[in-house]
């Protein structure tokens, strides 16, 4: 199973708006066969494993890190193709948190006579999709709050500059971040004092444009931002509210990008919303990356799953020097913890990541 | 002369104003006798390491981590106890930056017929004593920025709770860093918003209290302050301007505490001054312990030496939420940069520290 999870894991970005899923075929202690879901549309990692071990299936056990399907999506269900194959005993790391399979692929193999032990290193599966569990499990994207910054917090130095907080090694792992994800945003506030590009910025090849998503409840992006056209314009999205002037809207829907008219919340974009519809559009992990009014807005509706910080050794200063994290703020007692904090250094500069501990 | 580094290091926080220094006699490539200088008053670690070795001094080495002395300080000069227990040869990590013995020692010794060799691990030698040549070449005292902070870069809760941000380790950590430091300095802004004790809270015994210290311009400090009754009265040394209050400072005074008139610069207290006041009372090194207005200014004076900053894993967002460092800011090519940062966990927190490079 360490080695279905671990091809599982080849295929990271590649698969969404599908899982990771890794199998092998064992037979007697040996490996007859391998696959991984490659990429979405791709055939599914048991299907790659029994091909891969032909007639040598019969009588052998499977391992899969996620439950098999029943279900008809972008390429058959699997269920049938595990029986036809011969397979006897079916080990499963987690079952599928889909509503369409959630356990009916391990009733259907066990009434086809299979044997289905279910279970095994199901935390590390879990973790392997965690996008995607929450995504199915709550209809809205997995939310990575990504941030460089300096050792005090600062987001921008006083004078607005930020170009570059973090050195390249930094650069090159925020890019891999947005590789990763469906859906990259900001807010306007952001675009106006930065005017970002949102693409990834890598010479391998990936399998889609993130989405290049602006909150921006009152429609002011400028017609000249470059996130309207820095990639193909029906990957913009620009998320503003019903208040948002009609004009502004059509302006820039004339620039062939989409204008989400969403409910407001306090005068701002739900972003609770904002979130279903980016799960409408497949979109199941979404990189946050400020500025601080917006990371603070997220964090306040319980939106922000993960933080992955740059943390650039300098100290810019500036009582009035834009932050992290905006707002209000919250109280020490109220504050918002991470748990299971990792530290790596990416050449002078360190990422701090962590997950956010439920309020 | 490693093991003579090891020997000085021993009394890490114990000799100020006097260097860390350890001594060791050898011969025919064994170690006869060690020695270190284990506070201030007490011997110093050449005379230790031969008063252990007795006759067998003679003709022996004496590897010691800083040149020997030739005045008379707290105790008798080193050079011609050296000599008198008959060394042949003296090795030397680093002269000592002394005015009254720089290089003099190296003379004496060699006048009298003894062969002495200079630089052997000297960076090593200057790292152990960095504190020590920063006071004796610059006048003035090693300063440490110190701080515990959310990892966005917040001091202070927007209600202005602060207590506490980090752990228990992290807090012992920075209690250890107090017992090291001969000052540990505040704004009046931190008295007034937390009513700080600065004092060191640990079990275990220290060579003298850290003299506390508050930077007080207008001389606001309440006449209640923990501050100024936390430890021993003439250990505190409030900080003012020509044009504090006489009212204010005689009131101050009449409490027992030491009121510090110092030049004005911009209508604060000039911190070289403030430096140089405190070098006077032989302070070799300063802990800074904020705000984030008192940070800005000694960082803006080029008084910054080293950062400590203890980092926990919250957010706590506010934009109006008291920050590491305040003042006006810096651009982010003028940022103040940390060079061989290291990072280091204390429990749930971080131990981030690193070197200010020179502007």
């Amino acid at each position: 199973m360490l080695r279905a999870l671990e091809l599982a894991s080849r295929a990271e970005g590649l698969t969404s708006p599908n899982p990771l899923v890794g199998a092998v075929v064992g037979r007697d202690g040996t490996v007859v066969a391998e696959g991984y879901h490659r990429e979405a549309g791709a055939p599914h990692a048991e299907v790659e494993a029994l091909e891969a071990a032909g007639a040598r299936a019969r009588g052998a056990t499977l391992y899969v890190t996620l439950e098999p399907c029943v279900h008809h999506g972008r390429t058959g269900p699997c269920v049938p193709v595990v029986l036809a194959a011969g397979i006897s005993r079916v080990v499963v790391a987690v079952a599928d948190p889909n509503p369409k399979v959630n356990g009916r692929g391990i009733e259907a193999l066990r009434g086809a006579g299979a044997e289905v032990n279910v279970g095994l290193l199901e935390t590390e599966a879990r973790e392997l999709n965690r996008p995607f569990f929450t995504f199915v499990l709550e209809r809205r994207p997995f939310v990575t709050l990504k941030g460089a910054l300096s050792l005090d917090g600062k987001i921008a130095a006083w004078d607005m500059t930020s170009r570059w907080i973090t050195g390249e090694p930094a650069r090159q792992a925020a890019h891999r971040l947005r590789r990763r994800a469906d859906a990259i945003a900001v807010g306007i506030g952001t675009v106006l004092a930065d005017d970002p590009l949102l693409t990834v910025r890598l010479p391998e090849p990936w399998p889609r444009e993130p989405f290049r998503v602006v909150v921006d409840s009152r429609a002011r992006t400028p017609l000249t931002a470059r996130v309207l056209t820095a990639g193909r314009p029906d990957r913009a999205l620009i998320a503003v509210t019903e208040s948002a002037s009609q004009d502004r809207v059509r302006s820039l829907e004339a620039r062939g990008v989409t204008v989400l008219r969403l409910p407001a919340r306090d005068g701002r974009v739900d972003l609770a919303a904002l979130l279903g519809a980016l799960a409408e559009r497949e979109v199941v992990s979404l990189l946050l990356e400020g500025g601080g009014e917006l990371n603070a807005a997220f964090l306040e509706a319980g939106l922000v799953d993960r933080v992955s910080l740059f943390v650039a050794p300098l100290l810019l200063g500036g009582a009035g020097a834009r932050g992290l994290v905006g707002g209000r703020g919250r109280s020490l007692k109220e504050a918002f913890r991470l748990r299971r904090m990792t530290v790596e250094r990416l050449g002078e500069d360190l990422l701090i990541e962590g997950d956010l501990e439920p309020q």
